[in-house]
């Protein structure tokens, strides 16, 4: 890459945070683990909000956890929300979240270094935010904070959750000291960079991907039910085994993921609850935490049908009974276009190669979508290999994202696009 | 049944204890959870000791946690030891273990209120035990505390074995106040009564079961490791789903067990361990335990290695790696013949029906018959169901077991009978 020495200064600073950062929480091999509200994430956040102090953002805490950085230029000018998440999946990738909240905040600093540099006021000021628990794995659902920021969860029913162990967001949030009360701005716009988590930018060697619409999810636990029994005495026959229940639809959802559709749809199970799950004796009951996903919700919909009754079929199979609940989307939601033009204009700015494309996951720019002008942005990861230790994206490829989303902020800066 | 005013007055104090200790840690269901050395299982070792001192027994708890009430007569006699558990495991039976504990403890105090009443110097002295973890739901392995006395097990080991929680066995008797100190008395002969946990003595309309031998037993856990992937985004055709080989061996292992040798193997995985087990994550890890069973140590051999190949096959087919540890097998041992010879003559006496017959079902009783001539005999179990808390049996069925024990000690007391 060619650089500024400006730039050179900027982009070695950003690695040396960046690498600061991946220590919190660090895993042996690599990754991080910083589930929303542990030890490791109050830590993280502590190191956040010492960098929005230490370069003069003023230090925003909502009542879910939030966490702004804050830069006014001018009162009476709207705001533009620009982050990511701190908090990551159990043994997970350094990158998925903290990128894009660390070029957030670097992308805003450097509209800010470079209107004093030049005299200029911009048009709008800017926010920095770190959501709460984007991951949902402590706490169910995932993308929490920008879901009650987007007034899709109320704050009380987001602050009850529990984790596995009883314990609730709001304690959680007070253990390490992030439950605020202070009311963050109002935003006009919301940017947000990420990794990838897929392999289609690497693939065709693409530097931007510009974000044009989210895939449909549906997400639901099915809870099958059999019978206690001796596992050294019951015979075989006599048995009505949830595990093996569970077993037959771990296998289905697999299979009919990797049928004729197979590039139309993902279905997985990641999390598996078994009562008692002691080596003595038959399971009784086995909670399934299914993920199913699909570009077109329609299609999505047909394709539930076909699962529920494989499901059923099982489960009846062995003589048990089974709990489907109602099956509730996260829609697909078009992105915004002026975003999407923006997005398009910074990757032009910057001689990067771009292209639309849709995600898989979701993202807080999903939510944040609903209620403002919305771009979501994704650099290369390598292998697309994502919620694992071994996630990497080249460090250029990092550094072109972080010049693209310098680029992005200043033009909203400079020209108050895309809101 | 017809029975004496004073057998009476023994049936109805003994239905009555029994109903009091079912009490202790009872479920809704009308079972009970006591796993060993919880709350649950001290208060019905405080129950216990009572009933031993407020009928003259004497407490000695030893340093694992067995807990012993012992009948002197004669210092110099020897001491012949009758009991079975209290501990249970989830949401189990009530009558599992505890009717054995029980029916010990009547069946002593009947001898010694006839010798008493006879003025007849019973020829040996009695221990009722109730063994510590039987079950070995919270920590394994199981029949641990009858381990200890056989000297199969150190008690070092015992009492440093940890719940998932890491809580051990000595800190967790402590909590209860049954980490004991004191040694008990060396036995001559043991014998033990239980609920039968299969079928054959309900189906054949047989009162007593006398116990000839066991089933081999190998317990073992196969350890999968695949990948962590974002099950938003991963292709369905990049992943190594360690939950999705977990599935296949599930059902290779109970496949296995209703082919052509269905009468003679049990093969069950109870317990499910996956990591990291939330619902965002492709698993990159599940620890299955495998609980196969059968009549022969050599049959039991062949077909454990049919099942290994099962396993590695299922597991290579996904990509995933498998470790299978070397598979230690609890032999089938045959009960000592004076101990049966003692269990029919008892029967006959008390005009009971009885059968031979093997158990599948690990009991202290195996134990205990490798140091000393041991009696195991069974009563019916309503439809076999075991681990259950809807497992029962007959009220009359649970006094014939009552009258036919108290016989077994009877004799041994008058006739010095199968040591």
């Amino acid at each position: 890459m060619n650089a500024s020495s400006g730039e050179q200064a900027q982009h070695q600073d950003f690695l040396q945070d960046l690498a600061e950062l991946s220590q919190i929480g660090a895993t042996p091999a690599g990754g991080v683990d910083r589930q929303a509200a542990t030890i490791e994430d109050g830590e993280a956040r502590q190191w956040l909000s010492h960098w929005f102090r230490s370069h003069d953002f003023s230090v925003v805490v909502d009542e879910v956890g939030n966490l702004f950085g804050v830069v006014t230029f001018d009162t009476s000018a709207p705001y533009v929300l620009a982050g990511s998440h701190l908090d990551s999946q159990p043994t997970a990738g350094r990158l998925d979240g903290a990128y894009g909240v660390l070029t957030a905040a670097y992308a805003v600093k450097n509209v800010r270094d470079k209107a004093l540099q030049d005299g200029i006021k911009p048009l709008v000021n800017f926010v920095v935010v770190d959501w709460f628990n984007e991951e949902g794995s402590r706490f169910a659902p995932s993308v929490m904070g920008s879901g009650v920021y987007a007034r899709k969860l109320a704050p009380q029913a987001v602050l009850a959750t529990e984790d596995r162990s009883g314990t609730s967001v709001k304690q959680a949030l007070a253990d390490i000291g992030y439950l605020g009360s202070e009311t963050p701005p109002d935003a006009v716009a919301y940017a947000e960079i990420h990794v990838e988590q897929g392999r289609l930018l690497e693939s065709e060697n693409v530097d931007i991907g510009l974000v044009i619409s989210n895939w449909v999810v549906c997400k639901f636990k099915v809870t099958i039910k059999g019978e206690q029994a001796h596992t050294g005495t019951a015979d075989m026959d006599d048995r009505r085994d949830a595990l093996v229940g569970a077993a037959k639809v771990l296998l289905g959802v697999r299979d009919f993921a990797i049928g004729p559709n197979a590039d139309q749809l993902l279905a997985s199970v990641g999390e598996v609850a078994v009562y008692p799950n002691v080596p003595g004796v038959v399971a009784s009951k086995a909670v399934l935490s299914l993920d199913v996903r699909a570009p077109e919700e329609e299609f999505l919909k047909q394709q539930l049908d076909v699962l529920k009754e494989k499901i059923l079929l099982a489960c009846e199979s062995e003589g048990l009974s089974v709990h489907i609940p109602e099956m509730v989307m996260r829609s697909s939601v078009r992105f915004s276009e002026s975003g999407i033009a923006v997005g398009r204009k910074a990757a032009e700015s910057c001689d990067l190669s771009y292209k639309r494309m849709c995600t898989r996951a979701g993202h807080d720019a999903i939510n944040m979508n609903t209620i403002v002008p919305t771009l979501l942005a994704f650099v290369p990861s390598k292998s697309g290999i994502s919620h694992c230790e071994s996630e990497d994206t080249d460090k250029d490829d990092l550094l072109k994202g972080l010049d693209f989303f310098c680029e992005v902020l200043s033009d909203v800066a400079l020209n108050g696009a895309f809101y």
